[in-house]
């Protein structure tokens, strides 16, 4: 392929990311094709330009110069349009998760496979600069074996409950980038896991059957471990650190704040806080996934986060939820997808 | 109580610094009487000047003027003259743990309240001055209402073999003093461990029984938790830190670095290593613990670490034990002294 | 006027800075024509597509479309293009500085103002947004009222010593960005400038008859002053920091490194270098200076930076040359255009 | 010498950390008389213990067993007791200045050295561990050649005003120490001195002639500089700051701040303010100092700091008050004693 010819599922809030990146920043790819219900002709038009656009995903799908297809749409519906651009044999890149039901994650990725396309699964984090600046560190052996990773992923602040509703819960929602996280850094296979979870910041995510705070053990393969803090509001702010110990030093990841002034004045010494909204945080991560997706297509390469890497992920999230069901650690051969 | 008079049993390493800080420091106490199997007389008034000496503790102990006994002596000797020491209605400093058997040191516990004598446990931590500041803001709801301590606690090295066969292994060696520091940060009750322990530092610990590293969850009766990452061993010395994470902050609290130099160079920004010895790095921790003490004695005052808390602590690395051992979560009241 | 129709003269390492970023950022900007001896039409149009294009960059200003001009040449050629702009009665952007002669910048002002054009310098260390949130606070009056400004301003490297022998020398061509930031943030008149200069980079800065380190003493008109530490290099990268003492607080602003993995192993606690490359430190300065020139032609404001913003600093920089060789601090008074 | 029996003159603030640290500290000295105005015999006794005292410096210097003197009395005595305790034959530590006039400065100098004992003056910052180890790295070539030494001193607040009346002014009484630090880093002799001063803190200090904010710049004579800042009112406490650029890196000497404790809440990341009060700030360098006392004398090595050190410093303060009210740079060798 020389030139990717995107067509675009939803272009709600990553979308639009994805859209403007896109455009301004690959001289060998371009979006030709649009779908999204929220939008008409002339209000699509209006806004981004002179773009094919159909209110259909198929049609844009569809498209003859499209070869590759970005799902930007509600988890919802991930799965038909992946399973539908997949039979068009067209590749594709799909947000996180690609469905909340463990059976029809499993059964994607085998459609995938046998139609000979390309997936990525949108972990955007593994491409954010400090985190690959500290998995290179690793593969370099700059630290000598690996024995745990550490993470604290806390959101500044609630979604609203109607988010919570449909989001599959904390550890399908939240902790999964977590989760992919801890296997990206460690490049060992999960065999355990063990989860604690309760409601500190509101009532209301209880009555949801739900948790805002959790707390996470993964057991590798051989017996080392990541933990992972997990809190839907922070009061300072989004925090995004991660903590590697090997035998021959330490890794830690800092948080990006949103200045480097330091204020000094009678009552301390101030520094900014983390940037707080994950599409400034992550900014860099939006664009480094594409230019990496665009990459692989063009050279023919394996995508970097394979839909394997979503269906492990979505295991461990089940397993945590079990776990945390169960008060007992949960081992992962139980999590399948029969 | 006005002159806190001092029988010191065991002048060793931990000995010699409180013999030390309180010759010098305190006007208000005094030691007046030593005892030390490893020194004769002569040997003794050569290096510590002109103090009753006697190779017998209760020879010490018995000591006319003594009111206060401070026990420093190996751990296995610890109940014994703990024991002797309440009989002889006198005070007791003893440094952790009390005996590595549950049973006997919950019968201790019963006899110094039995004899009315006040017993102080050498939890030194909690007395660092950093620790006491994350405590004291904490009291003061800096950061709301506390949901989660994470304790780092790695140590610059393994101890000799011979060490680790007599310490009672890493659980009531080592991170009882991370299960005490989280019983104080969060003043609440430990109702459940999940402990994983694993051998990453030297196999010849693995041959001893015992692990080198290891992972426990505190769960407290309210929900919340603490996390506790223990290593024998860090490339970069003794990495001592805690965060704390409430609902309305997070207290972090950093390692104790050699000095205050940056040195930038053409390869990076580098800053000193933590102190790697534990008499520096507490150092201040031995001197304010002993100055509580005293102080607890001169005013007829509580002990800011009783009896109990020793007991909690070891009963929690206990249960972090069976945890290991059984790969599940184990409740605290399982681990009872009958 | 509503959009700004530009003529970019000159599409060196700066002018395609601002190519991409006016093509990529701005819908209500355009690059309408570029001139540039070293294309020709066809070598520009396989670069950057189909834009007008002329070698002669008085065509390019002359365009129809054209309201607006960019001038990126190399300095030598600034004063006569701004000229040309001015009489064209087209607004302009240069790239600092106006011109190495005091005489001829001061009647560049004169003739801009006569042809009630705007024009905007180029100094775009102002719109760092570091530096930018720390001019905020001082305007918030957050450290109360400013008594000092300590400037660090350091390259990773020295030039090419035909650079050198072009630049007008250490105070005109690097230091007088660092005079114009110390008027902005203090947004005070100098009155007397004291410099030292010395060669220790490289000695055939000296048979140049130029310095590559330097240090400058402010003087505002108030008595209170700023200091400005140069040098052509540091071994550790580029190090541009500030620091703003007032009467109720600090303000420093740190180096922008490279990320924010520290490590620690055996033998320190090691931090990323500085960005060492101006046009990667400085990226989002340069977008904010195109977004603010384009926002003050549009709303007919006036410029962030002016023509006697830039006059000011050449004489500044004259003191300042004229301070070293005299051995003496120089009112700024004597330094005059006629 | 195997023991150092010290007569301490003077025992207010600094006396009592110098009797203090040698009653606690060293086994071979010891205060064996002590001279105080502000006492009589009993009040003496009941505070410190069964010292020799007298209210008469000369009784306290004669006492048979004195074989060193502290001159820790106002600085108006040092020069009349220096010049009495040589022409004992007893080695002198005198706390700075020797006095306040150049030319008894220098005469005390050449006093002394006729005596043939031993003089240490009490520029005691140069015996901080964090300055220590600067100057260590200095010497061990760790940042190559060093260019630049910036030095930061600021003071948490305005002295008294009566203080100052008899201070001898900013640069006498607290430049001095940075004067001497800027020496010490760098090695080198200083040629010229350029000082702006000026009053921001307190006008009172303006009619005593004196002011509380000054920038002082020294050239060595290689032509390499030192920048010193300094202001009597920090609002956030004691900013006692180094920076040593060489070329080949960079030494940084952070503050020392009241605890390591970082709270991040809705407002920002908060770091303790730096240690605000001298006699903490520099608590360890008492103690050093003292012990590299008592050592050159045990070792009969050369002072750490002699009289000539003494001297350059306050040559150095009197070519900035003189360059601060001519309004130019001021040649060293201007600045004689006769």
């Amino acid at each position: 392929m020389k030139q990717v010819k995107i067509a675009l599922l939803g272009i709600g809030r990553i979308g639009k990311i994805h859209f403007r990146n896109i455009s301004q920043q690959f001289s060998n790819a371009s979006v030709v094709a649009v779908s999204d219900p929220q939008y008409d002709e002339e209000s699509f038009k209006k806004e981004f330009g002179s773009v094919f656009f159909s209110k259909d995903p198929e049609e844009a799908v569809a498209h003859a110069e499209v070869n590759a297809v970005l799902v930007c749409t509600p988890t919802s519906s991930h799965a038909s349009l992946v399973e539908a651009v997949a039979k068009q044999g067209k590749h594709i890149f799909c947000e996180k998760p690609l469905d909340l039901s463990l059976e029809r994650t499993a059964s994607l990725v085998k459609i995938v496979k046998e139609a000979n396309v390309k997936l990525m699964l949108g972990f955007n984090r593994r491409f954010d600069p400090d985190f690959m600046q500290a998995k290179k560190s690793v593969s370099e052996k700059r630290i000598g074996n690996v024995q745990i990773v550490k993470i604290t992923s806390r959101d500044p602040g609630l979604p609203p409950i109607d988010y919570i509703k449909n989001s599959g819960g904390l550890f399908m929602d939240m902790a999964i980038h977590d989760f992919d996280m801890a296997r990206y850094i460690m490049g060992k296979k999960v065999v355990e896991v063990f989860s604690k979870g309760l409601v500190l910041v509101d009532k209301d995510v209880a009555a949801e059957g739900d948790v805002d705070t959790a707390l996470t053990t993964l057991i590798f393969e051989d017996g080392t471990y990541a933990v992972i803090d997990n809190s839907r509001k922070a009061a300072y702010g989004y925090d995004q650190r991660l903590e590697i110990f090997g035998d021959e030093g330490m890794i830690q990841v800092d948080n990006n704040l949103h200045h480097r002034n330091i204020i000094s004045d009678a009552k301390g010494i101030h520094h900014a806080l983390p940037l707080d909204f994950f599409m400034d945080r992550y900014a860099k991560s939006y664009l480094k996934e594409m230019e990496l997706f665009i990459d692989a297509l063009v050279k023919d390469k394996e995508m970097p986060v394979s839909g394997e890497d979503g269906l492990e992920a979505t295991r461990i999230a089940f397993a945590a939820k079990t776990s945390m069901q169960e008060g007992r650690p949960v081992k992962l051969s139980r999590i399948t997808s029969q």
